[in-house]
């Protein structure tokens, strides 16, 4: 490569939280870096993007290192979306989203601005990756993930990704030792089970937090959530198509 | 069917929009009716959830009818798991939602929450239908939407359809008379390429707005880009399994 790769870095997390501070200076060693993410968390918020209100997009310096940064008001979605269009001097030759803290596996994926990020920027045609780790903490221990993404973003670079499609990698909450390798999966069939919390605020009205259980239903060897729980990093490569193109041909049968 | 089918109804477009009220009617033909839908407009949340604030929702009484009505604080979604988990009484046999006013085919489908609400439906196990007329007017015309309702409705209560798939259901906006019929179709290879519109604030501040033009890049015949400008009602049976199965082959081809 003749120019130095141009990197955009967002998150879902904030532009402060440490899993992304982690992945700025991962990237640095790669490539001219441009990071849009949140002015605050975003986590839970899909592919939502901000159509109601207007959007501010400052320019911020959160810590040493040769990147540059914006913190934006609007979702992860909006954070791409902005940068490729408004802040970028050109198509960037990767975009990396993370590290979240908290797993991304499984039906995550669907809720998760982490990697809705990462999609959008498939839509764009840029080669896109999400990385999770297994831990929801701030003080999460991200060592372990440094080789990982490292392997990761080098591949990619240099092969590029398919048209319409993004990597999903979620790593465990292991030391390096313990981690045994990486595999490419599919998503688990799992799913949350909600509990709702229901209180009563000071003048007698009801409120809810929205909680719950994760139940994996899926069996199968070829999964993330077999991966991550046999101590490897999970690799699940996303699209955006999301017809039930196996569905066709029954309501081909329907008489309509 | 021996009960009365349950049906739940939500939406993104808010509790007081015309196409969910026009679509409460002729649910209330089918079974009993309970709406639980956002507060207010929640247009282009995605598969979103509240994580970091609490939830209200409140019964309320918007038009005449028997349907039970309540209208909540959160995303489309936040409002199927409340309705799932808090306020029916059993598993309801339909979740529809909608009827939304502008078009969520091909890619709009992944930022749509009227399609997040009938996906977290399927994610319950419920037959699920999202709805949409190809007009974003409040004064949308769904005179020719009732036929077509009415029809799948019937159908999907009658024969459900396959776990882990819902269907998005797009109708042209044109009289009865003019639409040609109903076909299945795979989401179109379409995109938004956006436009910020850079504005200052009184104070000197810049600030955008999103706004952007729809591109099809898709000529096949089978696509619900196609079905809908040749002046068919387009159904695409939507997944909420994203992987990119035929990446998997490729990824497994690098060395890690």
């Amino acid at each position: 490569m003749i120019q130095k790769p141009l990197i955009l870095v967002s998150n879902d997390d904030g532009i402060s939280a440490p899993g992304l501070r982690v992945l700025i200076k991962i990237m640095n060693e790669f490539g001219e870096v441009v990071v849009v993410a949140p002015d605050g968390p975003q986590s839970g918020m899909g592919h939502a993007i901000t159509l109601n209100s207007a959007l501010r997009c400052d320019k911020v310096h959160i810590d040493n290192g040769p990147q540059e940064e914006y913190s934006c008001s609007g979702t992860p979605v909006d954070c791409v979306k902005l940068a490729v269009n408004k802040i970028l001097k050109r198509k960037p030759d990767l975009c990396v989203s993370g590290i979240n803290h908290g797993s991304n596996s499984s039906i995550n994926v669907i809720y998760s601005g982490t990697m809705s990020a990462a999609m959008e920027g498939a839509l764009h045609e840029i080669p896109s990756i999400g990385f999770s780790l297994l831990d929801h903490s701030h003080e999460a221990d991200f060592s372990a993930s440094v080789k990982i993404v490292r392997k990761l973003v080098s591949q990619v670079l240099n092969e590029g990704l398919p048209q319409g499609s993004c990597l999903n990698v979620n790593i465990p909450n292991l030391p390096s030792k313990q981690i045994k390798g990486i595999r490419i999966c599919r998503q688990a069939n799992a799913n949350w089970i909600e509990e709702f919390d229901e209180r009563k605020d000071p003048s007698g009205r009801t409120y809810y937090w929205l909680s719950g259980k994760f139940q994996n239903y899926d069996e199968g060897e070829d999964t993330d959530e077999w991966a991550l729980s046999n101590k490897y990093v999970s690799i699940v490569p996303v699209q955006y198509d999301v017809t039930a193109h196996n569905v066709i041909p029954l309501l081909n049968k329907w008489v309509l």
